[in-house]
């Protein structure tokens, strides 16, 4: 039996052996992958993203247990953490998300960090993100730690993404949250417990109301996508990000957010943007592999002392980077 | 005379309209580019990170206020924000942080945001660094919010990366320091006054200790080459990160700080570590140019409706994104 019908059918052991296959972009992966793809399209992907202090971990601890519990659900969780590039250590450790959910057969937690390629860590989650859903899953979190472009690729993964916030973070925390406002479809205010939680929401609802009614829009192959229209309440289409109140650490809010998730993902079906976002995101995958194939392409028929005389040509201020590039690829190099 | 004299001349009005040339990516500003490059090589270049909240943005005000009234230097201030990706607002505005430096010709601010493009800001903060070093600053600081990929790519741009901690900023941010250890050249502990401000640089110090006295690598273009190699004080060629508190809004440190970058400095230049960062930050460059090239190139000779049919073979799952990416690179298309 091959590892793909392993995975189909649902034994666990071969899915850890796999994820750690596809993390480290083995032949096997990539065929797995392969084979199971025909079989990917019904997970609900949620990414979960915020600043670090606002408690995500424990807010999507509290999500897996209440979809496990009250909606008996299969649930995964990919736990990016895009700050460690150099050695590939995980912020979060398996074992310390393990605590409330082991022993659970229909919940899976993996850790993953990047391992120094641009990019890399994008494709990596999106990969294992795919073993997951062909494996059944009927909802994958994923978790990022940090700002940036870490948030981006979530979006374009996710069907719904939630942005986490917590009173009283300092001051850089408020202006940072203009620019998530974009990606967010459901707005948490978490430790709400904490003082400070009016002014938080009060501002978040400010910016709601700020944010202009235009498309969100992605940029693909020259030619610009709408992804979400927030904004204007009479049209049943468009869709405008809620502010759910948590307290992550009792599950306070949790089934509140729930379903505000739920939600969304019928506003989803019924825009047509579900499928908007399906075709965003695998065409962005499409895109990479082809990136990638260029340039490995393009490495196999260059000789390395041609590569290196240029570089070095360049490292003298001879020729600019643009000319160097120039000259490699039109082969007018010796 | 060509804008690029302009540059070389020191005019102020033609370097702000080159830089929003080289920023929008026109045919002027590529052309500027290229001619200025022989006159690059000679500016330091400062990376600024940290977690939201440290209060990154005073610091380089105070430091850059230090350079210029202190060592009389040419000062320029590039403030990155990748958490915008998709409107291009900058979280730092121009107005806000000339306050203390306006009216001051040797200095030179310029925010910039995404602009929606994976991999675009990196390249982008690149070119404008390199418009500025050909227009004769000295000091190049380029600060970035938040954490995650910005910080890896701030590291591969930058001879000197600070790393800005403050004291009592949450858990999480514990745990993202060993990330960011990585790329730090300098520790600063900001907002100094703060209570727990012992406990704070306790901690760093311990992951200093931890940390092993292996070589930090990046990898290109298939080889591994060492950028720094930290601990093991007996060979002068190692540097071991030095923490410095400092408090911004008073400018208490801040003097010590702009000591610990010239020793930072000495150190890059008697190690020939300056000249492996600057290949290896050209090499980057380099890479990004050819993979743009290969890029265009390959789409200028797709035929769009190609491209649209097996995108939906994909999104049909009939074609896995592999096999498809292998189709359309193999001309198997129709």
């Amino acid at each position: 039996m091959t590892i793909s019908q392993s995975i189909l059918n649902g034994e666990r052991l071969a899915l850890a052996r796999l994820l750690t296959q596809v993390e480290n972009n083995t032949d096997e992966g990539r065929a797995a992958l392969m084979e199971l793809f025909p079989h990917t399209g019904r997970a609900h992907r949620i990414g979960v993203t915020g600043a670090p202090g606002t408690g995500k971990s424990s807010l999507v601890n509290q999500l897996a247990l209440h979809y496990r519990k009250k909606e008996k659900k299969r649930i995964a969780i990919v736990a990016v953490d895009p700050s460690s590039p150099f050695t590939g250590g995980a912020v979060l450790g398996d074992r310390v998300r393990m605590r409330d959910l082991s022993g659970d057969p229909n919940v899976f937690i993996r850790s993953m960090a990047s391992r120094g390629s641009l990019g890399g860590l994008a494709q990596s989650t999106a990969n294992v993100t795919q073993i997951f859903d062909a494996a059944g899953f009927d909802i994958i979190i994923v978790e990022t730690v940090g700002a940036g472009q870490s948030e981006v690729d979530i979006a374009r993964l996710a069907h719904t993404t939630l942005v986490v916030e917590a009173p009283g973070l300092g001051d850089d925390i408020q202006a940072i949250k203009a620019g998530i406002l974009e990606i967010a479809d459901i707005l948490v205010v978490n430790k709400a417990d904490r003082p400070g939680v009016e002014s938080a929401e009060k501002a978040l609802k400010a910016m709601l109301e700020l944010a202009h009614p235009t498309a969100r829009v992605f940029k693909h192959h020259g030619t610009y996508m709408s992804v979400n229209m927030p904004a204007k309440k009479e049209n049943a289409a468009l869709w405008i990000p809620p502010i759910q109140r948590t307290v992550s650490t009792e599950g306070t809010g949790v089934p509140e957010l729930a379903e505000a998730i739920g939600r969304h993902v019928d506003h989803l079906r019924l825009s047509g943007d579900w499928a908007l976002r399906e075709r965003a995101r695998l065409e962005v995958e499409l895109e990479a592999l082809i990136r990638e194939g260029l340039m490995n392409k393009f490495r196999g028929e260059l000789a390395a002392e041609a590569y290196e005389n240029v570089l070095e040509s360049v490292l003298q201020r001879k020729r600019s980077p643009w000319e160097a590039a120039g000259a490699l690829l039109n082969g007018d190099v010796k």
